[in-house]
């Protein structure tokens, strides 16, 4: 006797089904993993979503609990794909060979997560690239995404503007060291150091430079309250796998690999505005920077290729 | 001495562009196609649009003016593609061969256009399936979406609800002689023929079956008053659109293949509930109508299958 | 001297500025909380985000966590807002004396979350309504919303189809006991027990009860493998936000005040498709229930107002 | 006896139904006012829509094609308002007199459309205000947003980005005389001027003041090539739209009365950067221009002058 579902339905299409074009997958199910996931899936970016991890129990609860909100999401397919292909990992967008360097290198899938005290997340995205193989514009690191987007709310806020009509570039090493460009600081195209020439600056009465001292303190101080940070780096995750997958060539500051670039020797990762589109990174914009400026970033290099040069094994 | 461009940007990844994943091409330029592809646009569908027409004048108008629009819209190509791979067509979705089809069949691809005196959308679905060769998963016609859409949202606005939450199917020949299956509408899983064994029929005191008069007039009087339809139908075909380019597996009243289905012994397409995924239609629903709908039903294959059989040279 | 925001902003606008619209309450900032928060932030569907905790560093720490991804988010004002107006509330949609409640009745504010050994949201949602005194349509519980998602989910995946493309209803009470509406389930309109008869009932070899009881067990085990559940809740309390923003008057399934509906004579609330629109609950559906179906609703209700007529001081 | 939807439904709220919150009116149903209705649906902007025209066959067509739509949409309520008060409109923000002025002033309508031979936007936003009596910030002409968002496409696609990531203003009087305001032209901050001192100016031997040119014969080009324009001003209009409707403080390119700016006595409306919120012209950017720039801007003040002084009855 034909079951319920083969009286309902007759099959029209014959053949395999055609593999997803779109597919996110998140390796790393923690909170950086699952703000970035929801983000993904709310903004109906992908045909499907993918979770790896290492925890099973962790893994199977959160696949379950996205699936039952499926009725309210356009991407049909939401899997636990444990050593599959990867289309685009928001963690270090990678290639098949991706995973088996996760296998190796357990410590490394949070790779957006802030670890303050750990190698940062522009040392994660040089191993990530030195380990998979894949071509420097496959690998990228969030880098200061998240930082720029906390700068632009902070000055805008203050200004009482919306954060993306205020154009604000925090760029080198995510974290403690990065580098505002105030140079080039601009509200509809008028450049804020015209307004006044000490415009974030040491001598600014005004003190903006603090906005930027905001910026360092405030993964700590949400840290501090909460025990982590989550929502704004799932949501800046999401920004750059937009541009990606609709291959739209918006610029974003992201870590790259800068070497032969402001007179850096070596292979590091550090944030520059990068055009993404469907390849990863498209190019690089070469920023008009101060002396000063350029002095930091290579101070960031050096400190980085400071912590490389001592991992093995890679 | 560099251009600008080059000393703004450093080229990072190498090799050609990877190739769109989700382009929609609208082959005619027209009202319905204008309307289809700003609804494709606006909702974030597509990573390429493309725009296909013989009126080359109108074709460059309506390109200059979507692309004049790109800063308010995610999907960053939109170009007029002529005789190139056709991902999607919302016209008559189909690989490469539809293309030719069109050159041979000017009259033809306004499939989706509502033309009451001329041969219906179903006929020209089975024309270009014919045409083009590709298996019938892969051949749609908008069909009775379109009159489902309008059945919906007239029955809901008289009980006071969304379009969304009253189930209601029309099916069978786009226009005059569609088929509300009366006896599957419900609220809620609430059979409404259970609350008046009369709703819909020819008794019924208050008059429910006048609502599908409604929709069949309706196409005639908003032509009557503007000209032409165009919204309903672009938004209906975007959402079609939708379920295939994200998998979804949503089911839709699309005309489809029906030979050997319901005793319909032709090569005729006509509507029924349709799973659409990235495949094209995955299966059909079995509608469990009654000795009159199936009537209704064979009438139409047999309307149709009179004007088929003398096309010549396809 | 002019400060750099008075050189660069000359003030057009006199008067003070006007109150939000839509503004959204999360009431409670646990990870059911912020699921909603994030889900109705990420659907644009506030003009104002307002945060309420008593735990003031885990609310300190979500507000920043949140504004800082404020350059991704449509919503441009996120606040923390302890004692003002509630416009809505994701818990108890209420007005500014729910505020009050919530300090009178602590355990009471993560109305949505699931506890399946204590008073149930069903009880919470009467408790809101007492204390609250606004009128019934204006008090809603999340109630069987999320019940009938997950049994959508599972049945469609079942059939190979999208969630939102299967017709089903779960009714009652929210967890354990509540009922599925199996006479009323549909495909197309096609009502699966046409097709066998014994379609969910305990006869059914094909066991599509089996489904109901993964439902009922889903919330228990997502609760084991993760700890808790949080995004399905989210996802769904952001859709019925939706309905009643957008005054959409879509049907959803969601606890309402059930006195002298099928012969309950207490004041008890019980899920049951309701009219979402602008004045909360604007109608409810009256289902075409079985004997059994009816007795499983009276049977609830028994068991609810033996919980609500102990409490005291309310 | 009962009615079906007595049977279906038992009412719960009391009392009438609350009046929208957001509702756009498009006054005027011609290609440019669809263009924005149809923008305003698909960005689901509003809870409810009016069309206003006086053509009543026209605009019953196009509210009917709409509604049709309905299914699709989150805007629930699609309707024709005529002489209702306006909570929105495209061509001229304003309250209630707005109506009572465009029955006074019938050319006055599609303020929006592009007139190259006629009085321009600025003098019908100018127009509007005076018959409207409203105060200033809330009379806004679209201006030179389309301009600039042309400009900013062409200008990207020439360095092979997107047009979010090109820093570009056209201000001052819409259409020929529009004034792009080079020295402020930047990418991620970097000013263009500073890679090259004559970019946009007339010894660049790179030309790019041909991309502004290209700007300004666009309209005419479009024009000549498919009769009129539409999609890109509906985009920008309900781009505008959005930041006033969720108080967004976002800042746009706009008309906007500019009497003690820049020397200029009149009142005049020319197009500054405008911070937008739900109070309309919350503040205006004071830009850092050259003496030609300024004194562009002063000779458009005096040519819309010369027209306006000679306004009757107004």
């Amino acid at each position: 006797m034909s079951s319920v579902m083969q009286k309902l339905l007759t099959p029209v299409a014959s053949g395999p089904a055609e593999p997803p074009r779109n597919k996110v997958t998140v390796v790393g199910v923690g909170m950086v993993g699952m703000a970035c996931a929801v983000s993904v899936l709310l903004r109906d970016l992908a045909d499907e979503l993918a979770l790896v991890d290492v925890m099973e129990d962790k893994l199977k609860g959160e696949l379950m609990d996205l699936q039952h909100g499926s009725l309210f999401l356009k991407t049909s397919k939401i899997v636990a794909d444990k050593g599959k292909r990867i289309s685009l990992c928001v963690c270090h967008w990678s290639g098949s060979e991706g995973v088996t360097s996760l296998n190796r290198v357990r410590f490394f899938y949070p790779a957006v997560q802030i670890l303050p005290l750990a190698p940062t997340v522009d040392v994660l995205t040089y191993v990530t690239w030195k380990l998979s193989g894949l071509p420097k514009h496959r690998v990228i690191g969030s880098g200061t995404n998240l930082d720029s987007a906390r700068f632009r709310f902070l000055m805008a806020e203050r200004l009482g503007i919306h954060a993306s009509s205020f154009n604000g570039w925090v760029l080198g090493e995510h974290g403690d060291t990065s580098v505002p460009v105030w140079s080039g600081v601009n509200v509809a195209g008028v450049n804020l150091q015209k307004l006044n020439p000490e415009f974030g600056l040491d001598g600014d009465k005004e003190d903006w430079k603090a906005t930027h001292k905001a910026v360092v303190d405030s993964a700590y101080e949400v840290i501090k309250l909460k025990g982590y940070t989550n929502w704004a780096i799932g949501l800046s995750v999401a920004d750059l796998t937009e541009s990606i997958i609709k291959n739209m060539s918006r610029i974003h500051p992201v870590s790259t690999m800068v070497k032969d670039m402001y007179g850096i020797g070596e292979e590091v990762f550090l944030s520059l505005p990068c055009v993404l589109n469907s390849n990863g990174v498209g190019s690089v914009i070469n920023m008009t920077l101060t002396d000063a400026e350029v002095g930091q970033l290579k101070k960031s290099a050096d400190t980085l290729w400071g912590i490389q040069k001592d991992l093995k094994d890679i």
